[in-house]
């Protein structure tokens, strides 16, 4: 049997997703083809990726030095690369708001889309589902949780019941509220499973992330927010379950790796066998716990559903609030505890609309960080 | 959408297995219909069943007495049953070696073949899947472990890279050898998890049941011995477990209720809401734990495996001494650790054949039986 080599563009590349998805794309020889990279601010690196996938097309933010290196490159723009007819696969792999514009640009031009980037589902998921809906596109989710439902759900005929999204619960489950006022940067950015960014390493110890994947989840699997579940399980070895009409449930496992997540995205439908992917080792592992959040410590969970089943530009504010609010806990400014505090302050004051469109989406995002700037300002 | 009407015949109704499949069509009204029932000695209640299920066809074992009801049907033998034309689905609940010529005959006839009899595939498993496949039918396990496996592989296109069949443990988990000389039979009966018939019951707490599992495994999912695993997990939430070639691994999770695999062999590949069915409660599930079985302790597991990987007419000798031990053993004749002692030894006599037909595998049945009574004989 022969094999099909995608061709593949990777947003994102410099981050923590964009280069472990080079990693496993560079551990599956002959599988893919690294059209386009998309870099930020780090040149040394992408000069070096560059020079290592000889892609065809780059995008580089407009900096004064673009990458240091002599390869001969077409420069392209994020969205054009995203739908430029030579791309079977759409990596989307750029932080914040960034994604929403070539994951909309991916899912217009029927692409297939390994979506690590929140925002974009968050933010403007009934726009995405329905775009991708229209042009045949397939979104793929690359997050643990979501892929983890997603391996379930394949081959299924029928609709989940329900779904069990499972959290690690961060550095500090079981916290008090007075001991969480209290927490460093520093301790909130060692999270004690997963290797992830600094901005998604703090929302886990928050469980805002938590939060924002249950709304990614309501729209990647089109189900109702009361038949998603979050569990804490602090092994982080059962990545998310489904329950079916019959009442029987599936789980995915797995060590908690990036790379396994990505590649299901990338070789989907096949699997390969990839010697660099860790395995379940069942000789160390004894027991694997579970239990509800403590929704009174963690209030971003219960903040983040909240503004997801209010729908229209709450989430997008939701988004902007958080990102200004992590931003300024992880300078020294504010402390842990404040994050849910000013997000939900600001979420109080804002005046929704209702099935925006993108514009106002990203206006909404831009109103929640300047917001919380002026609450923050106000308080110092 | 419109849906089938799945006709069915149920053989061996009076068992635990063929009682709990009629409660999973009785609450499923308009999606199956009775056309056969063959049923035991208990011919009282298979009296019922045919008053309630007004079959067309009944088998009953020819005792003095038929089912005591004035219902009319057609007597059929069961291997005419199996194959009938107007029959779409078998369930194969027989116990014992009963099983294997309704199972070879449904699958020669290319029917859906629910399997819940265990010799089947550990007597004839070469026979019965090269049947099936030459056939076109499909061979749909009842167990709870298989129906798990079967569950995680819909859906995936390639083949598992490894097994693991978990198991409760039985009543006696952690027992010393010592202190399981001494168990009595109604000690045994006591199923910490599971609603069972006698025999697979006793099964469960020797581990024999297990290693028979295996033997299965091998045969469903035409899986090498040595990528089959099997795991203690006292809790019989997770009925099993698949690794993927890429570490991916998938489990399916339920309350220990035996109708939920028959539900979903029967509606496969539909799932039907049946509100009868438990769900399971993750607010009172708070650990899942996993630990490697004791092979000294019980050593079943292992003397079955062995057999199954000696092949030949080994697995059919290990199903014959091992019914006749655990007889000897509820009557009260041997002790729980003779169990294990007599198989092992009747198995050491054994003058094996390879690729036996059918007439070879039951003469090894019997040869065992016989072997295991003058065992037992020349002890007491």
């Amino acid at each position: 049997m022969g094999y099909i080599v995608k061709r593949v563009a990777v947003l994102g590349t410099t981050g923590s997703i964009g280069r472990q998805t080079l990693e496993v794309i560079d551990a599956l020889p002959g599988h893919f083809s690294v059209i386009g990279l998309a870099g930020g601010r780090n040149t040394t690196l992408l000069a070096e990726q560059i020079e290592k996938f000889q892609p065809r097309f780059v995008f580089h933010q407009e900096t004064k030095t673009p990458p240091p290196t002599t390869a001969e490159y077409e420069f392209l723009p994020m969205e054009e690369m995203a739908r430029h007819p030579e791309i079977d696969l759409v990596v989307i792999a750029t932080s914040g708001k960034w994604g929403l514009g070539p994951t909309l640009a991916a899912v217009r031009a029927g692409k297939q889309v390994a979506l690590a980037n929140k925002e974009s589902l968050v933010m403007a998921g009934g726009i995405i589902t329905a775009e991708a809906k229209r042009n045949g596109a397939q979104i793929m989710p690359v997050d643990s949780e979501h892929s983890a439902i997603w391996q379930c759900l394949e081959g299924e005929s029928g609709k989940p019941s329900k779904i069990i999204l499972t959290a690690s619960g961060g550095p500090f489950l079981h916290y008090s509220k007075a001991k969480l006022a209290k927490v460093t940067p520093e301790q909130a950015l060692k999270h004690p499973s997963w290797r992830m960014g600094n901005k998604v390493t703090i929302d886990s110890a928050t469980l805002m992330n938590k939060g924002l994947e249950v709304i990614e989840a309501r729209w990647l699997f089109d189900i109702h927010f009361d038949n998603i579940r979050v569990l804490i399980h602090p092994q982080s070895i059962v990545h998310s379950m489904v329950e079916f009409a019959d009442g029987s449930v599936k789980a995915q496992l797995g060590k908690p790796d990036m790379r396994l997540p990505i590649q299901y995205a990338l070789s989907y439908p096949e699997r390969l066998a990839n010697p660099h992917l860790p395995r379940l080792d069942w000789e160390n592992i004894k027991e694997l716990t579970f239990e509800p959040p403590d929704l009174d410590a963690f209030p971003c969970l219960r903040i983040a559903v909240e503004a997801g089943k209010r729908g229209g530009t709450y989430p997008a504010a939701l988004c902007g609030a958080d990102e200004i609010a992590v931003q300024q806990f992880l300078a020294g400014k504010i402390k842990f505890t404040d994050i849910p505090r000013l997000v939900e302050q600001a979420l109080g004051e804002h005046k929704a609309i209702s099935r925006p469109p993108l514009e106002q989406i990203l206006a909404a995002d831009d109103w929640a960080r300047d917001k919380v700037m002026q609450l923050v300002g106000d308080k110092s």
